[in-house]
């Protein structure tokens, strides 16, 4: 049985960043090569990053990216590394628009490709034949499907190649490419982190290498692109099932490992398969360090994306560092761990705003989490600030509550228009889903860390930052009054939240069957849940569409957050 | 040849008000039968308001809607209706998912469908086989294309129904359908208001009845949902090419019109194509009045759209008033005069918010206008509103200019809070493309009725809309003074927008090839425009992403609207 010695690339793109992506793949490419690896693979669209969204219409983006992968072929030919094989997803195009079956994307003129470099030349590319056009997805309003298969004879192994959602179809390309008897199977991907989307990736990944008794090689990208998280966790595995290789999450790295492949068959090629023949790589190394890496806990995993998207957000986008309110309530103070824990605290700066109606210990819990974490901390009361602006327009009620919460909002907004911070916003998705915030006040900001996480695991986040913590021997950085007071938005007198919304515990699980599982008032009330309490609560979802199509973006964690996930309209009438 | 009594009815749905948007189209049956039609059409969704993006995907909402065309089939019958068939769109399910060809959507359980209801029953439904993808529509993503051909039989007609996109396609459905050598072509349809669109759609209309030599009736729905116009403009073509009937523009309407069609023939059914034959409808009535309504110009058709853009957003969503700034310049000007066209100046609230920085004009200005109008009219001046936050935050400069304006937002929102005003925001969108306006400042609102009008049609039709006015003998709305000065934000002394922006001619040039007509940098410099002002403007666009991503949406002129038209990422470094 031949030997081939595989590298996956988890390389961390920014879309559009053509230049630095290429670099990123080269240090890859060294650093197999280094290693005496036989074939490189990094992730979909590691040239241009991903998701591109419209720029796919754009024909000088395209033509741009074109030209990026035939000048990344020079470059790792000028750089001694031509021998090496190199598996690249990028965009491509343009190409003439087509007409497609029943369904109709007339301005679609790129397609989703890997290109196979080497010797300073594109040697074979193909075209990602499934184009997922569901939950977060748009990929048939931009790409061409592909109708050709590819396969590659390395080293006497045939080497087939599909792009991520061509691994979750059944029949098509899949089984046609498996009729041509691979070895090894090369998917490349662009796949976002859900909550337990391992419960369902791995599983396919390895139903499809014991289906087809062939090696299954699974590289993703990694890192934050506006509001999702990619999360590398790239893996091989044979045909029984065993994992043979596995990078960490939530970073970028390179995972090597010696492949037994079966040699190449004399079974002959399905129709609209084609092979192409690369020479074999010079590169050698004796010792190969395999990573099996092992996926830490539930828990442990939303944080990691968290702070990822967080992260890469603020880096991408080349901000300084970031402003957020801390009221002492657990939303600010979770935000402000995770911040810190992206960027490190010499890059947060965090501001009370106390109020009239702000109790001691918003401000004491404030001042205690800024010492724990090391933030940047300074203190702005509002009451005189808001006292003009209600006297003036007679405000009451309501409209002076939320007058509180704006003048919170132009604070942040001002500080962050005189020293460049980016302003994060600290609602969570309980919150967002039943426009309990205001928007302009404290719904202000360019990002929202915990948009996609409910109330109940806001808690669960905070209780296991401080019981990691204290394993580490740190100091906790959310203080436990922090955790344990009941939540209040403290815009009058002794208000709590459980005056105008039902227990959280209730709230989530309502939330969960209407917003997640898509049930409607009927099913929702058949789960056993009071009737009055849900229409109360659905009426408020429908009514704050409104405010979440001006939020902020932020991170994705499940499998169903605001935003492309969930496309709903703004005028609607239950009738 | 046979004469058939076409009715079609172009109502106003309001997405999810089932009872509602079902009473309009027994309305519209009442009418027709008092007129003896033979048929009755309305248009594509017309039972649940279109566009219902991902109310698609919830099951309840499908039975309901399933339900509702039942009842309202029953409820035609109760009313002695039930002769008369009656054509209804509206989305049908839950059904399986299946994955169809190379495109994805395991979601979908709906069908976009056409019913064919009479004595009490359905009797027969076709589902849409093309699924536009493209622009602003997402409809593979929600909706099973359909595989079945239906021809009614009525009167001794043939009678061909397909819905929309169906029509644009050349093969597929319409062909097949051609081949029952139907003598009419019923086509609803919800498709929306774009500037020039006309010159597509009824050409094409034309091309289908002269090319298949069969009368073609075209019924749209009319109204606004969100950021979509739907226009009506119901047509009826025949095989020569001739306009025998056209409905208004932004008007609920029933057209009638009498038909000579050619008679069934023998023609063998190609396959997958069912035949219905319905009971003739005993209503009659001797004379039938045809409108043949003309389209106004290009502005007057832009300017209606915004007002019913406007109203539609106001009135579906329950609001009683709207409340805007009034600076005295040309865009708020324009939006008040939309909004008194829209809803009456009785429920229009202007509000002049001068500053130190405000030139007398901007005051004076103003109170024309609210004059001109006859809104309701206040003054707030914003200096002892502003000097307490500055001189705390010690703001200067850009900080210190965006307080102003968050400043004027806070007000609005908190009159809104107050009263329950609609805040409708008054950038245009030249403004929006560069980010030329301050986030939740004087972008605050619910409703932008000019985000889609470029700056120099902002004045286009601010003369279009005096012109009007005079000719009418009626009082201009929009002072002169307002048209004719250099326009500006007045946030420091003596500014203007030239001080920062390119001259509006150039910019709306530039903005028009990078954005509607998505040219890269160098095509546009091409074009003839400096290279420096081209990298100047095209970077306030990618770099604007973030605020048009939290602003509010408003109506839908052009080809390329933000929004669903455009769909760009936030984090994006060109190389």
């Amino acid at each position: 049985m031949p030997r081939l010695r595989l590298a996956l690339g988890q390389t961390n793109p920014v879309v559009g960043d053509l230049a630095g992506n290429s670099d990123q793949i080269v240090d890859a490419a060294k650093r197999a090569s280094a290693q005496g690896a036989d074939l490189l693979a990094v992730g979909e669209m590691a040239i241009s990053g991903y998701p591109i969204e419209d720029l796919a219409s754009r024909p000088s983006f395209l033509a741009d990216s074109h030209r990026a992968v035939e000048r990344l072929a020079k470059r790792l030919q000028d750089e001694g590394l031509g021998d090496l094989p190199v598996i690249v997803g990028h965009p491509d195009g343009p190409f003439e628009p087509r007409l497609l079956g029943t369904s109709n994307a007339p301005t679609a003129i790129a397609q989703n490709c890997a290109s196979v470099l080497q010797h300073g030349h594109v040697k074979a590319r193909y075209a990602k034949h499934h184009l997922p056009n569901y939950a977060v997805f748009d990929e048939y309003r931009i790409f061409i499907p592909g109708d050709e298969l590819l396969v590659l004879r390395i080293r006497g192994v045939d080497v087939a190649l599909i792009v991520c959602e061509d691994l979750w179809r059944d029949g098509g390309p899949l089984s046609r490419v498996m009729d041509a008897d691979a070895g090894l199977l090369v998917v490349i991907n662009a796949s976002p982190f859900e909550r337990d989307k391992d419960e369902v990736r791995l599983p396919l990944v390895t139903r499809r290498a014991v289906e087809t008794d062939t090696i299954v090689a699974y590289v993703n990208i990694v890192g934050g692109q506006d509001d999702l998280v990619f999360d590398g966790d790239s893996v091989v595995v044979d045909g029984t099932g065993s994992i043979l290789a596995r990078a960490p999450q939530f970073e970028e790295h390179l995972l090597v490992v010696d492949l037994d492949v079966a040699g190449a068959t004399g079974a002959e090629l399905p129709e609209s398969v084609a092979r192409v023949t690369l020479a074999d790589s010079t590169a050698s190394a004796d010792v190969v360090r395999t990573d099996i890496a092992t996926l830490p806990d539930d828990r442990e995993q939303i944080w990691n994306a968290l702070v990822l998207g967080t992260r890469d957000y603020v880096e991408k986008n080349g901000f300084p560092s970031v402003i957020l309110g801390l009221s002492g309530g657990i939303d600010s103070s979770v935000c402000a761990a995770l911040a810190a824990d992206a960027i490190g605290p010499d890059r947060v700066y965090g501001v009370s705003m106390p109020s009239r109606y702000s109790s001691d210990h918003s401000r004491s819990d404030a001042d205690d989490l800024a010492e724990n974490i090391g933030l940047h901390y300074s203190v702005e009361a509002i009451a005189d600030l808001v006292l003009p602006i209600e006297t003036q327009l007679k405000l009451t009620g309501t409209a002076a509550e939320n007058l509180q919460a704006r003048i919170r909002g132009i604070i942040l907004m001002g500080l962050s228009n005189l020293d460049g911070h980016l302003v994060l916003t600290t609602g969570n998705k309980t919150e967002l889903s039943v426009g309990y915030s205001t928007i302009y006040g404290d719904s202000a900001g360019g990002f929202a860390p915990i948009k996609d996480v409910p109330k109940m695991l806001v808690w669960e986040l905070a209780r296991w930052r401080n019981e990691l913590a204290a394993s580490r021997g740190e100091v906790p950085p959310i203080p436990e009054n922090s955790i344990e007071k009941p939540p209040s938005a403290e815009l009058r007198p002794d208000q709590t939240d459980q005056d105008s919304l039902p227990p959280y515990e209730i709230l989530d699980a309502i939330l969960d069957a209407y917003i997640t599982r898509k049930l409607g008032r009927e099913d929702v009330i058949a789960l056993g849940f009071d009737a009055e309490i849900v229409d109360f609560v659905t009426k408020l979802v429908d009514r704050a569409e409104w405010k979440r199509r001006q939020g902020a973006i932020g991170p994705k964690i499940s499998g169903m957050a605001f935003g492309r996930d969930r496309r709903l309209p703004i005028t609607y009438r239950p009738s």
